[in-house]
């Protein structure tokens, strides 16, 4: 899983970085497990992206936060220069068109000691925040970006099914936008206590009590928008079912697999299912200064940290969700994953 | 299937009516042929009216316009009097809870001489239209909603999968909010001539061109609202595969079955699936208003007609989708069905 690579050689438009931290993403979990699948859905959905092959050789890590290297030929209006700390939506502007980093075989990803960026993209971390928190725009960008899809409504609360690095960025974005009360569902007691400490009202083990239930003792009657952030088959049918009429489900989890729905339950319940996808870079970038503001709190998400050399025994202990939530991968960082407590 | 059942006598806030025509509607065939999961389907939504029990005996027909014959107790302030033509939404108003009319065990439907309504809930006919096309208020109401659930932007137009009476009734309604193109697929010949005469810009063979393919033909790269209105399994996957990213698809088909998406197309894409059903009091009787206006020409939907008699027939062959669209049941129309138009 390791391996040496080229260094990579900036070209017009690029920059030159040094990963500071990397976090690792549910997708890539996904990505390992199915690789056939992640392609041909892909197609179907008619991606615009160049095109990926993920049976062939390609560098993961899409939630990244480098120091500036080295400026590379037509980088002139680029707004970092060398030693600063920067970010970036992980895509990279070719000829060709746009590579997603992370999942392309020309642009590698943040699991690496260097990354070929590109400069116009790149945004400047705030003075004073730690690169580790930086990193974590990225999936907080999906949690903000989730909750502008739910175009939530004055009384209105969250019911937020899943809390894993998705579900918890859900949280965080509704707390900081004043929604009460938010309540979050997850089987894992390690991830309920993060849920509370990001900003959920109250916590649910939906194996004692469901998520619904949970809701309805606290929210009452009360409108709900429900987030979906599992990801895996049968979720989006037991919300359907649970929803109260018209209610908006936002699914932002990222099944990569044939799901059952029964549509007369949508149907006569009149839900909307409002699939909900990354972001826009402009709320990426007010989700970095938001975190660099203390608005987004995001410390407590990260659990732990491992340098390249750990990235397999990563994710293999990530696969167990009540050991660790968000690791980031430092380059510099231990051989095995260990513990990581940033707020 | 003809039975002679008790003459209604109408109780507290009742009216009683003799029926001057009943659509058939697509639900009535739904309901014969999954009467047990029609009732297992309904409770998973959790259904708010009185229980139904479809194995049980009951008059269906809701798409009904009466004459009213008698005004029971309690009815003082209705707006119809004996002699007046009516239209209702179909439901009824009892102690006990709310009772769908056509899908209730006490209150019979529109397949009969009599009825049985909430005074209330009547609407009298603007003067001059026919009783016949009154009848239409309620599936056109169902095809106004869907339309209104859609929130149609400026410079959007719109794609309906499916003519049978609730895609033309979309197709209707689009065409008098103003849409541009509206383009609509079936595989029937007659329903996609009706599709046409009703308003669609385009009609399309799904057979030998593709929904979108039409669609991109004609509306290019405009944004494109769809509408599925078959209620089959497999298309709602079929158009969330085909659908262009972000675009908006109001399930108004009622499809019985359990159904299968691939939840990642609709992630990658950020689609909507806006579920539909019925309509608001309001928009039904703004259906019946701008009926009697001429705005919304519905007339050409009606294919044939139909006495209590040939009731049987008359379900039989809208089994065969390219004989018949909309037939009324008149008590006093012929043994046979017939062909009938009014527009």
């Amino acid at each position: 899983m390791v391996e040496e690579v080229p260094e990579p050689v900036p070209g017009p438009g690029d920059l030159l970085a040094a990963v500071r931290a990397c976090g690792i993403c549910g997708s890539d979990l996904h990505t390992l497990t199915h690789a056939s699948a992640f392609g041909a859905l892909a197609g179907a959905a008619g991606s615009q992206a160049v095109a990926f092959d993920p049976e062939a050789d390609f560098v993961m890590g899409h939630e990244f936060c480098v120091e500036v290297l080295e400026l590379g030929p037509g980088t002139d209006g680029a707004g970092v220069r060398p030693g600063d700390l920067a970010v970036s939506i992980p895509v990279a502007l070719t000829g060709a068109g746009v590579e997603p980093i992370g999942f392309s075989n020309r642009y590698g990803g943040g699991y690496a000691e260097r990354m070929r960026l590109s400069a116009p993209l790149c945004l400047k971390v705030p003075d004073g925040l730690d690169p580790r928190l930086a990193a974590l725009t990225e999936p907080t960008a999906v949690g903000v970006h989730a909750l502008a899809r739910a175009g939530m409504r004055p009384g209105e609360g969250a019911l937020v099914v899943g809390c894993g690095p998705i579900g918890l960025a859900v949280v965080v974005a509704a707390r900081a936008a004043g929604i009460e009360p938010i309540v979050a569902a997850d089987f894992s007691p390690r991830r309920r206590e993060l849920a509370a400490r990001l900003g959920a009202h109250e916590v649910t083990d939906p194996a004692t009590e469901p998520a619904i239930e949970a809701w309805r003792r606290v929210g009452g009657a009360r409108p709900v928008v429900v987030f979906e952030a599992v990801g895996v088959p049968g979720v989006i049918d037991r919300i359907m079912r649970d929803a109260p009429p018209r209610t908006r489900v936002v699914v932002v989890g990222v099944c990569m697999e044939e799901d059952r729905i029964l549509p007369l339950v949508g149907v006569v319940k009149e839900l909307d299912l409002r699939f909900a996808f990354g972001y826009e870079p402009h709320e990426f970038a007010q989700t970095l200064v938001r975190i660099a503001e203390g608005e987004l709190e995001v410390a407590p998400m990260v659990t732990g940290t491992v340098g390249l050399d750990g990235l397999a025994d990563a994710f293999a202990t990530l696969a167990r969700p009540d050991e660790q939530v968000k690791v980031l991968v430092d380059p510099a960082g231990p051989g095995r994953l260990s513990p990581l407590r940033l707020g």
